[in-house]
C-alpha cells in the first residue's frame, strides 16, 4: 500500500522499523535513515534475520533541510516518520512541505537551548500543510499519543463531559544496576530539575521541581511514588477536550533514582562546563556518561513492566463516572520481539499505528493534527493487535488508587 | 627549655606550630618543615602577625631518611614532632634513631598500599630506642591520644577494674555545603568502606563496613547516628588495660554524608583507574576532588561542635560504676584562635601537650610508648589550660545515652 521513510535509528526507530516490517500489507517499502549509517544497517540486518524482510537504509543529517529534501526526492515516500530528536521536528516538517509528503512524529518540537516544550511552532504550520494538501500527525507515541487516544476513546464511549484527567506513567523496570539512565542522563537530570506544571480552572499552575508527590497503586504493578510533571499532551488536550476542569501528569521515580540524581547534581557531576583535571579539560557530565552503563545495554537486562494510562472523571447521562484506561507492557516480552524494552516499544508501536492510520486513510486530512482529533476506535483496535493491549477499569466516582 | 622540629605543615601542623608558639617557656625554639616550603612560610607569617613570635622554616621530604637526618643535624632539636602523613612514621623514626633525638607522632604507621593500621612496626622499635637512650611517644593526638589518657585517668581515679570501654567521636560541624570532605576524599571513602572491628572477651570481631549503628545522645550536641569502626587506640588499650572485657569505637556520620559517598561509589566516581573522556585519560576520583570544595576552605565556614570522649564501665570498691569523660570543641572558637577548626585543633593541641610533657620530663623514659602508659594527671591539667577542657559525667551503671 505505501512507502515510508523512517528518520532516526535509535531505540524508537528500531521498534518502528521492526513493526512496519511486520505489517507488510501496509508498509510495502521501508527506508530507514539516520546520521549514523551503521545503526541503520544493524537494524536492517536484524529485520532480515528475524522477519526475512529487506529494508533500505540511508545516511541523512536531520538538521540539514537540503539533505532531507534530497533524500525524500530519492526515496519518494508516501509518509515520513520522524523518530529523530525533538530538536529536528521543524527541519523535517520543512522538508516535507517542500516535497509535499505527509509527516508524523512522536514528540513536540523542543528548542535545543531552552528545553521548552510547546506545540506553537508546529501548530503554526497547519495552514501551510493544508495549502500543500499534506497531513502532519503530531505526537504519535505513547505519551503523548496513546494517552490522547485513550482520552478521545473515553470521551466517545464513556462521557458526555470529562472534567478531570490524570495521566499516569509508571516504569517499574529493573535493570539490576544501582544507577543507570534509560537515555541521555543529561535529559533525565533536566527532567527532574524542571518545574512542574498542571492546568486547573483555565489556568496553568507551576510547581517546584518534584514538589507534588503521591503514591498511586498501578494495576499489575502496585504502589509507586509518582511525581507531578508537565507533559506535552496536556497542552493539546486542554485545547481539544471541552468542559475540562483539570489535567495533571504523573511519572514514577524511585527514591533511589532521585537520590542518585540529587547527589550527582550536588557535587557538580552534572556540570557541562569543562574543568581542569590531570592536565586535561573535561566536562564532568561526560565523565559521568562514560562511567554509567551504556543505555543501549539496559534493554537486554531490564525486567518488570510499565503501566501507562489515563484516569478520566466526569458526567455521563447526568451521573458522575470515573474510568481508568491503561496498557501494561512487559520489558522482557518487548525485548524478545524487537530487541527493545518498553520505553522504546511503547513509543515505536504507536508511531507505526499512526502511520498505518494515515496510509490506510482511516485518519487522513490535510493540516497539522493532534491524536485526539481523530476517531479513536480504529487506533484502539490496532493497539490490541500490535502488542499494546489496553484495559478499561470502571471505578466508583469517589474511588481512588492513591494510597497513604 | 627546648627546641622542637615540627614536620608537616597541614592543618594539624598549623595548630601545633601556633600552640608551641603560645608556650614559649617550653618551646624556646621552633622549626617547621614540610615538603612545600610555602605552606611553612604561610604559617610562620600567621604566627609572626598574631603572636609576634619568630619561628624557623625548612623544606624536607619526609619519605627521605637522609634528608631528614641532614635537617635534624642542622636544626639540632630536642624533639621531633611528626605531624606529616602516617605513611612517613617509619622514615622519621629511623632518622631520630640515627641522630638520637626524641620522637612524637599522632597516628600509627600505615602502609600506603594496604590501609592496615597497626602498631607492630613501631612497637618493634622499643628496644632500638632504649639502646639509644631516646623516647618515642606514639599517637599523641585526640583519638588516639587524649582518649587513651582519658582511659588512664579513669583507671587511676575511678576504677579498680575497667571492663567496658566505648570511645565516642562526634563531629557535628556544618560547613554549609551539601557535600564536602574534611580531608582527602579518598581517605574518607576508604574509611566508610572498610570493615569494622571491635574486641570482646579476648578476640577481635570483624563487622561489615558500617554494619553496626546506634544513636548516641552526645552532651551539648544531642542524638547522632554513630557507627562502629576500628580505630588504632583499641590495639594499645587492649594491651595495657588489664581486666578489659570489651572495647568499641564509634564515629558519627550523617545519613546525607553516607548517601553521597554511596552514590559516588555506585556510579564509579571513586575509581582510581584512568578512563577515557573527551579524548583524555582522567581518573574519576581526581575529577571528584576537583569538583568538591577545597578541604582547606572549610575551616573558616564550619560551625558547630565536636564531642569526643570515652565511656568506661567497671568495678570500684566492689560496686559497678560508669564514667563518661569528654571534651567539647567549638569549630569557630578554634578557627578564631589558630585558623583551624576542631578536626585539626583536637589533634594538634594534644601533640603540643605530649611534647610539653616530654620536654618538661613529666613523661620521660627511653623506649617507645603509648599514651596510657604514663601518669594522666599532668596531661589532663594541660588539656584544661591549653583549650581542650574536659568533663567527667558519673552515670548510673545501667544508664545509657543510646536512644531509640
Amino acid at each position: 500500500m505505501g512507502k515510508v521513510l523512517i528518520i532516526g535509528a535509535g531505540g524508537v526507530g528500531r521498534v518502528v522499523a521492526h513493526k512496519c516490517a511486520l505489517n507488510p500489507d501496509t508498509f510495502q517499502h521501508i527506508t530507514l535513515a539516520s546520521r549514523t549509517l551503521s545503526k541503520c544497517e544493524e537494524i536492517r540486518n536484524e529485520i532480515k534475520d528475524k522477519w526475512n524482510r529487506e529494508i533500505d537504509v540511508a545516511r541523512v543529517d536531520a538538521d540539514n533541510v537540503n539533505e532531507l529534501i534530497d533524500l525524500i526526492h530519492l526515496v519518494k515516500p508516501d509518509l515520513v516518520i520522524n523518530v529523530a530528536l525533538p530538536y529536528q521536528d521543524l527541519t523535517i516538517m520543512e522538508a516535507c512541505m517542500e516535497t509535499k509528503v505527509d509527516y508524523l512524529d512522536t514528540a513536540n518540537y523542543e528548542h535545543p537551548d531552552t528545553a521548552k516544550f510547546e506545540y506553537k511552532q508546529q501548530w503554526a504550520l497547519d495552514e501551510p500543510f493544508k495549502e500543500r494538501g499534506i497531513m502532519g500527525l503530531l505526537g504519535s507515541g505513547f505519551d503523548p499519543g496513546v494517552t490522547n487516544v485513550f482520552v478521545a476513546y473515553a470521551q466517545k464511549h464513556y462521557f458526555d463531559i470529562i472534567e478531570y484527567i490524570d495521566i499516569l506513567d509508571c516504569n517499574a523496570g529493573d535493570h539490576g544496576y544501582p544507577f543507570a539512565t534509560n537515555f541521555n542522563p543529561e535529559i533525565n537530570i533536566r527532567e527532574v530539575n524542571s518545574k512542574g506544571r498542571y492546568w486547573e480552572n483555565g489556568k496553568w499552575i507551576e510547581t517546584e521541581p518534584m514538589e507534588i508527590k503521591m503514591v498511586w497503586n498501578y494495576p499489575e504493578i502496585g504502589p509507586k511514588d509518582s511525581y507531578l510533571l508537565y507533559h506535552e499532551e496536556e497542552e493539546s488536550l486542554v485545547k481539544h477536550i471541552k468542559g475540562l476542569k483539570r489535567i495533571r501528569f504523573w511519572m514514577t521515580f524511585s527514591e533511589s533514582y532521585l537520590t542518585h540524581l540529587r547527589v550527582l547534581d550536588n557535587v557538580g557531576m552534572t556540570r557541562i562546563d569543562p574543568i581542569e583535571v590531570d592536565g586535561c579539560k573535561v566536562v564532568p557530565l561526560h565523565v559521568l556518561k562514560a562511567l554509567l552503563p551504556d543505555p543501549a545495554s539496559l534493554g537486554a537486562r531490564t525486567k518488570g513492566k510499565t503501566n501507562i494510562g489515563v484516569v478520566c472523571e466526569g458526567i455521563k447521562d447526568g451521573k458522575r463516572r470515573k474510568i481508568y484506561i491503561y496498557n501494561i507492557c512487559d520489558h522482557q516480552e518487548a525485548y524478545k520481539e524487537v530487541y527493545s524494552q518498553c520505553v522504546s516499544y511503547t513509543t515505536g508501536v504507536p508511531a507505526m499505528i499512526g502511520a498505518k492510520m494515515m496510509l490506510e486513510r482511516k485518519w487522513y486530512q490535510p493540516g497539522v493534527w493532534n491524536m485526539e482529533q481523530f476517531d479513536p476506535d480504529p487506533f484502539m483496535e490496532e493497539l490490541n493487535r500490535q502488542g499494546l493491549p489496553w484495559h478499561v477499569l470502571e471505578m466508583e466516582p469517589n474511588e481512588t488508587r492513591e494510597v497513604e
